[in-house]
C-alpha cells in the first residue's frame, strides 16, 4: 500500500521554502502545498537595506525562485496572499484567507515557519504616519516611497538591522540619528570594546549615535515630528523602528505548541513539536547552542534555512536528518567595515557563569608589502584552564575577516584549543594572508608565551 | 648550577629567524646567533615575482626584520654574506666563510635551516647568460635588471612559481611561453579538471601555454637565443627555469644527519635530527602528512615559520612543543584568480591507495543580488564510505577562495564528513555570502541526494 502524504508548509521565507522543496524532492509522490500570507517566496530580508540604500535595484532581485517556478519546476503548489488564520489539529486542516474568502486545507504533516516580526518598544506614538519597520520584502517599495521626502531619520536600535540601516539612509542623502538602550552598538553580539570601533567609525561617517539612550515618545500631529528619548528631543521626519523582532508566534500559542526561549516554539533536533505530525522550523523555533549546551533564539537565515530542509525530509522520511545547532555565528557591514562573531562574547560567558580569558589583538590582512591589506582587530575568548577556544570576534576593511569568523566557527564548534588553531594548516599567499595568517598571530598572544 | 647555552641557527629565512626568536625569546640568558649566507634576513621569496612585477617596489620591502633590528631588538648576534662550510659534530662547531676569511663558531645546540634550492632540469645550456631561477631577495634586483632588454621569456614549469612568474613577465610587457611537463597547470597541487580552468585563463590573457611539452635544450652562443622542447624549437632572450626546488641538504648529508623523501632532513615532531643537540626546520625537512599518514616533502613559509618556532623552543627548553603536521594546504593567484588547495588530490589518493569520490561544484561567492560577487568552482573529495572530506580544491575571481580553503583546512583536519560541513554554521550576509555558503552548497552535492 502506498499513501500519498500530504505536506502543507505555513510560511514562504528561508525556512518554508526548504522545507517545501526538499519534502517533494525526497518524495516526489507526496503533495506539497505552500502557504505564503505576501505576494511573493523564497524573499530575502536581510537584502532590504541595501533595497533602499539603492545598492539593488529590482524588488524581484530579493526573491531567489518565484512561486512559478516553484510550481513548474517543482510540483509544489503555492499559495500567494494567503493568511493561515487557524490550525485545526485535530482534523488536521488550516483555514486560510485569500483575497477576502475562506478557505480549508488538509494536511497529513503540517511545517509551520512563519519566522519572526518586528517587536516594537513600548512607547507611544509607534503607528504614527513615517514611523517604520524591517520586516518583509513585499514592503519594500512601500518603505522607498516613504523615505522619499524625508531629510532626517532616527533609527532606533543599534542592533544588525539598525547599523545597516543607518549605512543605507545615509547613503541616500538623510541625515542619520541613531539611538540605541545599551551603552554600545551590537549589544547581543559584540563585546563593548569591539564594538567601540564601530561605533567610533559610525560618528565618522557623520551619523549621530547616541548611546544608552532609550526612547520614551515619538510625537506629532498625525506624522511624526520629533522624538523624545531620556535625554533629549530630537526633531525628525522618520522613525525607523529596529528593536529586535520576536517569533511570530500566535497560532502556534492557540494551538498549544510548547513555547520556550524568547517565545519560540521547541522543537527538538528533528524539528518536531511536542504535536504530532507538526514540525517547525526557522526563526519562528528555537536552536540549541553547541558552545552554551542549552536552547537560545537565534533568529537568522543560515539554520532557518538548513532547519526547514531538516523538517521537510523529516515530514516525508521520519527521523532521517538532524539538526544539530548553532555555535551563534553572524556577520554584518557597516559602510566597508565588515563585523562578524561566533560562539560566545563575554557577557555570554558571564552569564552562563563560564570563565574565559581574552585580547583584542590588532593585525593586518595582507604580506606587509603586498598593496591593499587592511588593519583588522580579533578578538579571541579562551576558557580559563582548559584553553578551549570559544568566542571570536573581527572587525575589519577587508571582507577576510568574515572569513576569519568562519574559520572560527569550525574551531569553535570542534573544541579546538589555542594550540589546535596555532598549528593548523592555513595558507599563505602574499595578496591573501601574511606568512603569519591573523588568526595564528591571535593564537599565539592568547597562548601568553607558550607559542 | 645556570649554564648559558649557545644556540646557532643556519639560515636566516622563516625557520631559521623564527627559531632564533623563539630561543632568544624562552631563554634570554642563551646566547643566539644567526647565520645567513645573503645579506638579508626573513626574507620573503614568495614576494619575488611581485617585485618582478612591480607590484612590489622596494626590494627591501621583501624583508620583515633586519639583521640591526634582530640584533638590537632582539638581542640575537646576526651573521650576513657568511657561508656555512663545514659542521664538526664531535666538537660542536661550525665553520664559516666570510669576505674570504674562516671562522669557527661552537654551540650546545645547532639548529638547521638552509631551505630549498631551485632544481635545475637536467638539459644542456642551463648556465647560459640569461637562463634564470627564482630563489633568493637578494638577487631580486639582479632578476629585474637581467630582465629588462628582453622581449621573449620562456618560463619552464607550471608550478606555483612558473605562473606566478608568468603573471608578471607578462604585466611587464613581455611575451612569454611557459612550458610544462605533464598535462597540466600545478601538477602536484590541482586535479587537471581543476587545472584546466586556470590554463584557461592563462592562455585568454596571451600567455603561450605548452603543456606536455618537456624542455630538452637551452641553445645560445653565451646568450640564450633559443629553446628546443620534445615537440619544436622557439626562439626566446630568455628561460626562467622553475622546474621546481630540491631541499639545501649538502651539509646535513655530510655529517650524516638521516635523510627522508625527497632527500629532505628527517625530524621528528620536536625538530630533532637523528645526531643529539642537532635540530632542523623548514624546506630542509620534511613534514608529516596528517591526513595521508606519513611523512611529505611540502617546501611551503607557513609550515617553515612554526618549525622554525618549535625547534627554538626546544633547542632552549628540552621536548617542549611539537610541530603536529601539515595537511597540505597552498594558495596562490594568477592575475585575480585565486587558486587554493588543502587535503589530498586525486592523484594523491590514487598513490597512496584511499577510495575517493569528488565533484566540481560551480559556486556565486556573494548573494545572487549583490554586486561585486564572482562564480568561483570548488571541488571536494570525499573518502569513499566514510563519506570523511580529505580534499579540496577552489578557484574564482575573489580572494575569498583563498578562504573557502582555509576552512577545508580545518575540515580536513579534524576529520568532518560532508554532513558535519553542510551542518557548520558559516556565516551569512549578502556582501560576503550567499545564504546558502558555497562549501555548504558543495557538501550537499556530495550528498547525492542525502541532503
Amino acid at each position: 500500500m502506498c499513501l500519498m502524504k500530504k505536506i502543507v508548509v505555513v510560511g514562504g521565507g528561508a525556512a518554508g521554502a526548504s522545507a517545501a522543496s526538499r519534502a517533494k524532492r525526497l518524495d516526489p509522490s507526496s503533495e506539497v502545498i505552500l502557504v505564503e500570507k505576501s505576494d511573493m517566496i523564497t524573499h530575502a530580508p536581510c537584502g532590504i537595506p541595501y533595497y533602499i540604500e539603492k545598492l539593488v535595484n529590482e524588488r524581484n532581485d530579493l526573491v531567489t525562485y518565484t512561486a512559478e517556478q516553484f510550481e513548474k519546476e517543482r510540483g509544489i503548489k503555492v499559495y500567494l496572499n494567503s493568511e493561515v488564520i487557524d490550525i485545526d489539529v485535530d482534523k488536521r486542516s488550516i483555514e486560510i484567507l485569500k483575497n477576502g474568502s475562506r478557505e480549508k486545507i488538509t494536511w497529513d504533516r503540517l511545517i509551520l515557519a512563519m519566522g519572526a516580526e518586528p517587536s516594537k518598544p513600548p512607547v507611544p506614538g509607534t503607528d504614527l504616519d513615517g514611523v517604520l519597520t524591517i520586516h518583509h520584502p513585499a514592503e519594500a517599495d512601500y518603505l522607498r516611497k516613504k523615505i522619499e521626502d524625508m531629510r532626517i531619520v532616527a533609527v532606533i536600535g543599534g542592533g544588525y538591522i539598525g547599523i545597516e540601516l543607518a549605512e543605507a539612509l545615509h547613503q541616500i542623502g538623510k541625515k542619520v540619528l541613531l539611538f540605541e538602550l545599551m551603552d554600545q552598538l551590537l549589544p547581543t553580539s559584540l563585546d563593548k570594546d569591539m564594538a567601540s570601533i564601530v561605533a567610533e567609525y559610525m560618528r565618522s561617517k557623520g551619523i549621530e549615535l547616541y548611546l544608552s539612550e532609550g526612547l520614551r515618545e515619538i510625537i506629532g500631529r498625525g506624522r511624526v515630528e520629533k522624538l523624545i528619548t531620556e535625554k533629549g528631543e530630537y526633531a525628525v521626519d522618520g522613525v525607523f523602528l529596529a528593536t529586535g523582532v520576536k517569533p511570530n508566534n500566535s497560532l502556534a500559542k492557540k494551538i498549544g505548541l510548547k513555547l520556550g526561549v524568547a517565545g519560540a516554539v521547541e522543537v527538538n533536533e528533528y524539528m518536531e513539536t511536542n504535536i504530532p505530525n507538526i514540525y517547525a522550523a526557522g526563526d519562528l523555533v528555537e536552536k540549541y547552542h553547541k558552545i552554551l549546551k542549552k536552547k537560545v533564539w537565534i533568529p537568522l537565515a543560515p539554520a532557518a534555512n538548513k532547519e526547514g530542509l531538516v523538517a521537510g525530509a523529516n515530514a516525508v522520511k521520519g527521523r532521517f536528518l538532524r539538526f544539530p545547532g548553532v555555535v551563534g555565528t553572524a556577520v554584518t557591514k557597516f559602510f566597508d567595515l565588515y563585523i562578524a562573531r561566533t560562539g560566545i562574547s563575554e557577557r555570554e560567558a558571564s552569564e552562563n557563569n563560564i570563565k574565559v580569558e581574552s585580547r583584542v589583538i590588532k593585525v593586518r590582512t595582507k604580506a606587509h608589502y603586498y598593496p591593499g591589506g587592511a588593519e583588522a582587530n580579533i578578538k579571541i575568548l579562551v576558557e580559563s584552564g582548559s584553553g578551549r577556544i570559544l568566542g571570536a570576534q573581527a572587525i575589519g576593511r577587508d571582507p577576510v575577516v568574515a572569513s576569519y569568523i568562519d574559520i572560527m566557527a569550525i574551531v569553535i564548534e570542534r573544541g579546538m584549543s589555542i594550540e589546535d588553531l596555532f598549528f593548523s594548516d592555513l595558507g599563505y599567499m602574499p595578496a591573501t594572508a601574511p606568512v603569519w595568517h591573523p588568526l595564528v598571530v591571535a593564537a599565539r598572544v592568547m597562548s601568553k608565551g607558550v607559542l
